[in-house]
């Protein structure tokens, strides 16, 4: 039996052969006669498992040898506080730079603001965050601590298709990236990036398990109000062990990183595989959307998200109409978030080509039976 | 064919009727097509998933109305930093009264310095944490904020058979208790309880959800560098759901109180039960170490814990053999923190009587084939 499509935002869909794998390793991981969630995660069992996570990780994404990888707890929400708390004091100013491109940084650039002095150096609202504003107008200070962006808006379906060069902007700074709902759909550009973090529950796994990706430069800076547990440095120098980690969620985070080092498309393998799936997945969604006379989506082109594809019905009456068919269809979590109405689909890599042509064709259907 | 005996400190085993569920859900949730992991946590499916699991909490720890139940992340170490933030600021004073008796409340003792006031009213740390300070004798300072004890401490293996009553004490501040590592073990007299957290991998479920449970009156003052994910009040508003909850494992904590809420034993069910067979479970281990020549428990009778049994081998060069002819037994993860060497068995709701009766007639075996 075909599993139904699942279009949430987040948690999100898994691939289906990591489901199963861990079903079936429940009871007895690799005859070890424990689940893994039973290990301690000082033993030579759950180390291995963690180890093999962060190397598989390290290689799809490639990770330069001088950062580190932590595997933390708490969200993005909660790296809003922690980054600033590691980071606002690498420099006197205790100056963070916020890129407001949607809820996500409109949200971190307010919880910066207990940390230090954090500006909007750039903000999309005034066009109700459909553009990414031009980089050579963005407001970056001398002598700030990081530059902080969202470079995929969940919400706002915003995604940057390139990195920002802080150097080429006269900028010394090091950019921190909220990568939480792209990570792993495509290459990282680590030249340009001192830090990343993401939460799990969309493209890596389970929600509870957060990843940060930290040039070593920046360790050791934490402002004395940074909790223990939530301090780069200590939880680099325990790899990643200083507290209990979320050991079930690392888990499944990395039966999915090798997954995802198990996928071809053409000549391609691993991330550029999926990048190349996910331009493909987007394309036919947004070109069918372009195309239609019911739905709608407002967004750049230039800053369009692969995975984030949010939609306006232009005629809201059949909102509940188009979930309900939708869901009979086996075509799940289509409804937009709350704070922006319509619909989303959020295709991100455990979404197969064929689910979004599924989403597709009902998506004509409705559209010409309703009309 | 049966399972090992798994005598991890934590994370630990689980009750297999709880694993072998989750593996049979895994791919498809009660017919909703969705794994629990795939779940949008604003879905109607997840949020009876969290609220089944609080009400099952709430009954089987009879947690009076006027407290509300967080589930958090960060584990007991996070808590060290998250309570003072949140409860420092309970009075003028800031003051943070700590009653230590082993590894985990001296941490917690040290991470309040960053927050409030902390002092040490008692330290068990004299006679190794052997003991626990009698109460008469605690220093507690008047208009101090909060009274911090850990009312089991998993490396020492000292529990609280009572807790104290601070009034009775002639202290009026809220007592804070982590109770991690034997949090459903037995009963909770809230009477003398502000705030008890506790990371959820001993008794509760895996590794990754923390869980708080605060009286009403201690929400609403949080010092300001503390982070909004990490807020209580914030946390309660939002029923666990202000940031992304770490929903397989609040799944898997609420089959846990499932299965605790079946358990029987006499006219005894639920934390009852626990508790009786718990009794049951600690005497049968620390009597016959006590009538051993080989083995060894050095804490005071009256504070030994039932969950968690530190022991030496006289001969500490036998240690080796020992940990190798019990795993070879079935008998898994039993050697000591490294803090403090030995052995230990970890003895949560999830092992049987059966278990620990093995475990004693391996020690048995042993004593005598190596004397």
């Amino acid at each position: 039996m075909t599993r139904p499509y699942n279009f949430s935002a987040g948690p999100a869909a898994m691939p289906e052969d990591v489901l199963r794998q861990a079903a079936a390793e429940m009871l007895d991981w690799h005859g070890s006669g424990m689940s893994v969630m039973e290990m301690s995660h000082r033993g030579k069992e759950f180390i291995s498992i963690c180890e093999q996570a962060e190397a598989d990780l390290r290689e799809l994404l490639a990770v330069p040898s001088n950062y580190r990888v932590l595997f933390m707890q708490g969200g993005g929400l909660a790296e809003n506080a922690i980054v600033p708390m590691n980071l606002a004091g690498l420099r006197p100013s205790q100056a963070i730079d916020y890129v407001v491109t949607g809820s996500w940084s409109q949200k971190s650039a307010k919880e910066g603001q207990k940390y230090g002095n954090a500006l909007v150096a750039a903000s999309g609202a005034d066009n109700g965050f459909t553009t990414i504003p031009d980089a050579a107008t963005w407001q970056l200070r001398d002598g700030t601590s990081y530059v902080h962006l969202c470079s995929n808006e969940t919400i706002h379906g915003v995604e940057f298709q390139e990195l920002p060069d802080l150097r080429a902007l006269g900028c010394d700074a090091p950019l921190v990236i909220d990568f939480s709902s792209h990570v792993l759909s495509r290459t990282v550009d680590w030249s340009r990036v001192g830090l990343a973090f993401g939460g799990a529950q969309k493209n890596i796994g389970p929600a509870g398990v957060t990843l940060v990706v930290v040039r070593e430069d920046l360790l050791g800076h934490a402002l004395p109000v940074c909790p223990s547990a939530f301090d780069y440095k200590t939880v680099a120098d325990n790899h990643s062990m200083y507290n209990t980690p979320p050991t079930y969620s690392i888990y499944m985070a990395g039966l999915t990183f090798q997954w995802l080092k198990a996928q071809q498309e053409g000549a391609l393998t691993g991330v550029a595989a999926m990048e190349a799936r996910n331009i493909a997945k987007a394309k036919l969604l947004y070109d069918f959307i372009d195309g239609s006379q019911l739905y709608v989506n407002n967004v750049d082109k230039a800053c369009r998200s692969r995975m984030n594809v949010p939609f306006l019905l232009r005629d809201e009456s059949r909102n509940d109409a188009f979930l309900a068919q939708a869901k009979a269809r086996g075509l799940l979590q289509l409804k937009g978030h709350k704070s922006v109405g319509g619909m989303r689909a959020s295709i991100y890599n455990a979404m197969p080509l064929a689910g979004v042509q599924a989403l597709v064709d009902f998506m004509r259907e409705f559209e010409k039976t309703q009309a």
